[in-house]
C-alpha cells in the first residue's frame, strides 16, 4: 500500500479504517488482493443499495460500452438518458403523483444541494436558509455552510452567512417541540431569524448519528413551511432510493416536499445526482446552472436497470423484512451487554447503535474489520455504530454480519474485563 | 425528444443547440438515433481529449466490470486506484520533477476548485482569494464566487466575499502590464486589496473566450506570488491533460504552481477530479474533506489507460502538428471573409475565432450543426467560436470539420448579402 | 413646521408622534413654542436620566465655554477629560472593584457596540457573536447584524454573517431554560453553533419590549461564558447609568462582565459613549480604532457633574422609592381596566405595560400627548407602553404623568365603548 | 497625565503625539495647563474650520443653555433645529440649486457613511459598493469595509463583502485613465465586478495622503455613474464645509452627486452629521434608520451660527488667499531642502508635503510640537505632513506656523548631518 502513503494526501480516511486493497466485490461482499472476504455493512456510504457488481447492471454496462454508447455528453440528449428519464417518470414519479421536474446537476450530492439552495434563494429573493443541528449536506462552500459539524469547517474558509440552525426533532428532549420553537421564532419579527427561502432537512440524519425525524414532526415542519411561504427541501441523498423501504424516505409521512435532492444510490454505484422540484419552481434560464459531468451516461444505464427494482413491491417488502431482523439483532446485542448503556434506533435498513463510552465504537469497527465485516460510525463524536448494508443483501449474510458485530463487542468487553483484572 | 421537454428542467442547454438524440460515438464522431453522423469539435467541453469510446479504454472497462472490480469505494484502497496512482506518479509527476501530493475530491472540476481554495485559506489563515477577469472555475458557491460571469450568479445566492478580481493578461491592452497593477495594489497597504491566501488562474481562459496568458505573464505572476507569500493555483481543468501539447498547460512557461486542479479529460470521459499540491501543503487532518464519489474506480481504470498516451512524445507531437493545421485553417477563414473582422487566437488544440457582430457566432454554430459539425461558443457574450476537437482526431476528419466551418460561414454571409439585396 | 416636511427626510419619526416644536425644557418638563408644557416620560430614550437642563450641569457648561475650554480634541488630553476620567474612576469603578480600562469611542451607542464586538473577535480570533431574540444594539452594520428587529434591515444592506441568535430569558416560557439550550448547542460540536467570541446581552431589553432578564439567568449566562471561554458583553446603553437604581444594571446580579458598553445618559444629554473592558483585554495598538468625536469635551464636563449623583446613595434610594410608585400605579391601571388584558413588568425606573390589542398602545401614546405627556412604545409590534421618566423627576410630576396615562386609557376605552354602541 | 495611562485604553493615539493637557483654546491656538501656547494646524482633523471657541458661536451656546433650550431631543422638532434647517436651506442648498433632503444620522461621520450605503443598496437592490484605493470612510463595520487601510482591519472582525476597490485618480500614473479601467470592467459582464449600487469617493483623500481628484476625473466618474445607473456618493466629511474654498468640495467640478455625507466642521466643533440626498432617493419608511444623538441641539445652535460665514464670499475669498500663502510656503520648503525629495500637493486649505524617507514625517510632527505647532500626518505609511489649519486662522499665525515647520525641518536635517559627521 506504499503508493497511497507516498503520494495520496493525508486527508484519506477510510483506507486507514479498512487497510487492505480491495480487488473485487459482489452483492454484499468485498474481496481483497489476498483473497480475504469481508461482509459489507457500509455499502459505500449508502451508494450501493443494489449491491456490488449487480449482475443485471453489469451486463447492461458491458453491452452499452460494447455498442459504443457515448460516455460523456454534458446535457445533450442520448438514448441512454432518454431511457433513464422515461423510466424515472413511469416507475417513480408518475405512480407517486409527484409533479417534479428533473435537473441533472454535477454528479455528486453536494452539487445537488448547492443547486437546490441556489434555486430556492433565487425564487424567493431571500438569502436565509434554515438547516438543523447535526445536519450533513456536503462540503463545497454552500453545502458546508448548512452542515453542522465543525470538524469540516475552518474560519478562514467559510463564514456562517445567511444560515440559521434549528434544533432537529427531539433535540431538546421529548417534552419540547422543536417545531413550536421554530414557529415562534418565525412569528416574532424581532427574533433575529430572518424569513428563510427554504428549509433543508434529512428525514434521517445518517452522518449526524442516525437521528430519525418522526412522520408527525415532518408533517408539522411541512405545515410551518406552508404557513410562512418557505420552500421545503428534503435531502434524500443518503436515505432515499429505498433505504427506508419506500423509494423516497418521506413517503411514509405523506408530505410532498418542494424539492428533493438525490444522489448516491440513484447511480447504482456510478456518480449521478439529481435535483427534483415542483414544476412551477422551474425558473432557470437555459444554461444558468451547469456542470461538466451532468451527462454521465454509464450512470444513466446503471440507474435505468436499478429502477426496475421498483416495478413491484418485492424490494420494498424485503427491506421491511430485513429491517425487522436488524432491529431484533441489535436490540439483542444491547440487551446482552447492558454495560454498554447502548441505545438503538433505526428505520428501514439504516440503524444506529449508540454507545456513550467515548472511543468504544471505533474499537468495534476495527475489531469487526479484523473479523471480516466492514462497518462504519456516525455522529459528531463517532459515538454511533451505523448499520447500512446493501438492500439486496441475503438473509444469511446479513445474519452473519450481525453475529460478527455481536462477537466483536463480546471480545472487546471480555478483554476490557481482563485488563481491569490484570491491572489490579 | 418529448420526455426531455416534459420532465427535464428548462435549465438544459446543449440539447437545445444540438437537438438530436445521440446513440453512439467513436473517436471524433457522434451518431444520432437516425444514423446521421457529426464531427465533434467540442469534445465534451474538453473532457474527451482521448476521443469517444477509445478502444483501449473500453476494453479495459469491460474487462474490469467482467472481473467484478469494485465500482464505488469512497477513499478505500483498490487495485484499480493503486494502478492509477502508480501510473500517474511514474508517467506524469516523477518525470516532471513535481513533488505533488494527490487528493481525490468529488469527481467534478468545481469540487477540485473548492478544495483548493479551502486548503489555501486554511494554510495561510487568510480569507481573500484573487481571481481574474473572465475567469470560470465552476458553479458551486465557492467556485462561483471566483467566476467572473454574472450570468451564473444571483444576488440572493452569493455575495462577493473575500474575492478580488484582477485584470487578466492583456486585459487593459498591450501597453498596460496587469502584473504591475497587481504588484502595486499588493505593495500598498491602503489599496483595499487584502493580501490573498492564493491566486487562482487558468493559463487559457477557455469558457472566458479563449484568452491566452503568455508564458512571460505567468512567470511574472508566479514571481509576484513568491514575493508576497501567496499560493499560486493553476486551474488546469479544461486545458490540462495535453490540450496544449504538454500534459500540463503551464509546462511551457516553466513555472511550478503550488496547486493544480485537474478534472475533465483526466477521467477520459468518466467523472474524476484531482487536486495536486506541493507536499508541504498537505496539512489536512484525515477525513477533513470528503465526497462520496471520490473513489470512482471505472474512472481510475479509464484514466490509467489514457495515461499511457504520455509514455512517449507521440501525442504531444501530434497535438503540435494538428495545432498548426487548425491555426492555418482558421486564419484562412478570417482572411477569406474580411467582413467578419475576426480575430484568431489559440494554443495547442484550443482555438478561438472572435467575431464582433453580436449573435453571429451562434448562427455559425447552428449552421455547422446542420452541416454535420458540433462546435461551441465561448466568451461572456458568446462572441467566440471555440475549436476544441479530441486530441486524437485524425487529420482527415479535422480538415473536414474545418471545411464545414468555412462552408457554413460562407453560406451565412451569402444569405446575409441576399437578404440585404432583397430588402432593397 | 413646514421646514421639516420640506427638507428633512421622511425617515424622521418622533416628530410625527409629538408634532410640536419644543423650545425649552427643565427637569421632567418640556415646553413648546406656544408655551404648552408636557411631562416627559421618555427622557430622550433614556439619555436624560439627570433631567433636562440640570442646573448644576448647565452652570458648569456655561463656565467651561466662558473660559474657552476646548470643545473638540479627538483623543488628546484636556483638563475636562482628566477630571472626567478621575471622577469615573473614583466614584464608579474603584468602589465597585471594577478593574476596567476605558475606551472613548465615537459618541454614539452603536459606536461602542461596534468597538466591543470588533475587539472581542480580534482577541479570541473567532468570528461568531451570540445575541438574543429581541435584542437592539444599534443600526450601523455591525450593530445591526446583532439586532433582532427585521424592520431596520434590508437584504441588500446586510447579511446575517457570523451571528447566532439565542432565545432570551423566558422566551420559551417559564418551563424551558434557555441557558440549558445554549449550553447544549455549545457542547455539541455538530450543532451548527460555532463557538462565539462573545455573547452580547442587555439586562433589560428596553427597545425589545422591556423584557427583563433575571439575576439568576444572568449568573447562569456568565457561568456558561466562563465554561466555554466566551467574552460576556453587557450592553448597558439604555439601562445603565442608574436606571435600575444601581449605576450598572448588572450590579444586582453580582456578575462581572468582560466588557460594558455605555452611552446615552453617561453624557447627561450630550453625545458620549464609552466601552469598558477588563484591563487584560486591552490589546489594541495605538490608534487602531478611532472616531472624530471621541473627545467631546462639553460631554466630559456634563458627565463629570452628573457623576456626583453617585457620591452617595440618595439617587439610588430615590430610584427605588419611585420604582415602587410607578409599579403600584401601573398595576392599578391594569387592574382597573381588565379589558386591556395588560401585563406589567419593570425594574428600577423602566416599566412596560403590554397590551395585546394591536395598535392600542399607539393610541395611548397619542392621547397621552394630547393630554400633556410624552411617552413612547417598545416591542417589535409596538405592543408595550414604555415608562422611562428622568430619574430626578419629582414625585408630584411623576404622579401627574401616571394619572395622565390612566385618564387617557380611560378615555380611549370609553370612546371605544360608545363607538360600539353607536354602531349598533 | 497619570490617569490617562492608568485607565484609558492603550488605543489612545493623539495624546501620545501631543503629550500635554490642553486647558483652553481660541481661534488657531491651544493652550496647555502650564500656559504654553501651540498653533493648531490640525483643526481637530478638519472639525474646527471655524476655529476654537469662536466668539459668535460661544455666545449663542451660552444664550441657548441659559434659556434652557433642550439639549437632547432625538428627532423631535425644536426651535434650534428649525433655525438650523432653515439656514441650511436658505444659505447653502437653495443658492446652489441642490434639491437635497437632509437626514440627521448619529452625529459621527461614520454614521453618515453607513446610512448612505444602506440607503443606496436598498434603493438599487444591489449589494456591491465601489470605493477607491486609499479611501477612508470610518471604522464601524460598514464604513470599514470600504476603507482601504489594512491597519484598521482584522480578519476576525470584517470580511470584504460586496465591496470593490478601484484605483483613484492618478493611482496608475499619469498615463493610465483609471476611469477607462472602471468603465471597461463595468461594460464586461464577465469582469467579476458586479454592478454596484453606488460609488463612494472623497474629492480629496485627506487621511489617505492628501490625494486630490481632478475636476475632470470627477466629471468622468459622474458620467460613468450616470451611464450605468450607479449612485454617486461624495464623502465630504473632511474636506466639505469650506475646506476647499467652496462650501462643498465638489462645486468646482460642477458635478451634482446623488448623495453627500457631511460631518466634522458642519457642527463647528460639536458632534453633528448629515446625509444629503436627491429628494427622489428619500425612500425611507419613518423611523427605519435612527440613532439616539441625531438631535444634538447644541450642535444645531453652533452650526446655525457657523453657516453665517456663507452669507457672503468673504470666507471663500479668504480661503483662496490663504491657500496661495500655504502653497508658496510649502513649495519654498521643498525647494530649500532638496534632500527631502519632497512633493507638494493641495487645494484650498488642505496641503500635503510628501517625504519618501520612512519615518521622517513623524520626526517633523514631533519637532514641530516641541516648537509650538500641532501638525499631523496622513497616508498609509504616515509619509505625508498634512497642513489643515482652521479656515479662520489669521495670516500672522499662519505664517508663524509655516515658519515653525520650516525651522523644524531645518533642525532635523542639520542634526542628521551632524550625526553622520559624528559617526565618521
Amino acid at each position: 500500500m506504499r503508493i497511497f502513503e507516498q503520494i495520496e494526501s493525508r486527508v484519506r480516511g477510510y483506507v486507514r479504517s479498512f487497510p487492505v486493497i480491495f480487488e473485487s466485490s459482489e452483492g454484499a461482499t468485498m474481496t481483497d488482493e489476498s483473497g480475504r472476504q469481508y461482509i459489507d455493512f457500509f455499502a459505500g456510504a449508502g451508494t450501493l443499495n443494489y449491491g456490488h457488481n449487480n449482475e443485471r447492471i453489469n451486463s447492461a454496462l458491458i453491452e452499452y460500452i460494447s455498442n459504443k454508447g457515448p460516455h460523456h455528453t454534458l446535457d445533450m440528449a442520448t438514448t441512454a438518458k432518454k431511457k433513464f428519464l422515461t423510466k424515472l417518470y413511469d416507475t417513480i414519479l408518475q405512480p407517486r403523483n409527484l409533479d417534479y421536474k428533473v435537473q441533472f446537476t454535477g454528479p455528486t450530492g453536494t452539487n445537488s444541494v448547492e443547486t437546490a439552495i441556489k434555486l430556492a434563494r433565487m425564487i424567493k429573493g431571500r438569502s436565509n436558509i434554515v438547516a438543523f443541528t447535526n445536519a450533513f449536506h456536503g462540503l463545497t462552500m454552500g453545502s458546508l455552510s448548512i452542515t453542522g459539524n465543525n470538524f469540516y469547517r475552518d474560519e478562514a474558509y467559510i463564514s456562517r452567512s445567511n444560515v440559521s440552525f434549528m434544533p432537529y426533532d427531539s433535540y431538546l428532549g421529548a417534552d419540547v417541540s422543536t417545531i413550536d420553537l421554530f414557529r415562534k421564532l418565525l412569528s416574532d419579527n424581532s427574533s433575529g431569524l430572518d424569513l428563510p427561502a427554504a428549509v433543508i432537512v434529512e428525514t434521517i440524519q445518517a452522518e449526524g448519528g442516525v437521528n430519525i425525524a418522526s412522520s408527525e414532526w415532518l408533517r408539522e415542519l411541512s405545515q410551518v413551511c406552508n404557513e410562512f411561504d418557505i420552500l421545503l427541501i428534503i435531502d434524500d441523498i443518503q436515505v432515499g432510493n429505498g433505504r427506508t423501504g419506500d423509494f423516497f424516505s418521506f413517503e411514509e409521512s405523506g408530505i410532498k416536499p418542494d424539492m428533493v435532492t438525490l444522489s448516491k444510490a440513484i447511480g447504482a454505484g456510478l456518480p449521478l445526482a439529481l435535483l427534483l422540484f415542483r414544476s412551477d419552481l422551474d425558473q432557470w434560464k437555459p444554461g444558468e446552472h451547469t456542470g461538466t459531468f451532468r451527462g454521465n451516461n454509464l450512470a444513466f444505464v446503471a440507474s435505468y436497470e436499478a429502477l426496475h427494482y421498483w416495478d413491484d413491491m418485492d424490494l420494498s417488502n424485503a427491506v421491511k423484512y430485513k429491517s425487522d431482523i436488524i432491529r431484533k439483532e441489535i436490540e439483542a446485542i444491547a440487551e446482552k451487554y447492558p454495560e454498554l448503556n447502548a441505545s438503538v434506533r433505526g428505520r428501514g435498513m439504516i440503524f444506529g447503535l449508540e454507545i456513550p463510552e467515548m472511543g468504544f465504537c471505533s474499537q468495534i469497527s476495527e475489531r469487526c474489520f479484523e473479523n471480516g465485516l466492514i462497518i462504519e460510525l456516525a455522529g459528531a463524536d463517532d459515538q454511533v455504530v451505523k448499520f447500512l448494508p446493501p438492500l439486496v443483501i441475503d438473509e444469511e449474510t446479513l445474519l452473519k454480519g450481525m453475529s460478527i458485530v455481536e462477537q466483536s463487542i463480546g471480545e472487546l468487553l471480555e478483554e476490557k474485563k481482563q485488563n481491569l483484572t490484570g491491572e489490579m
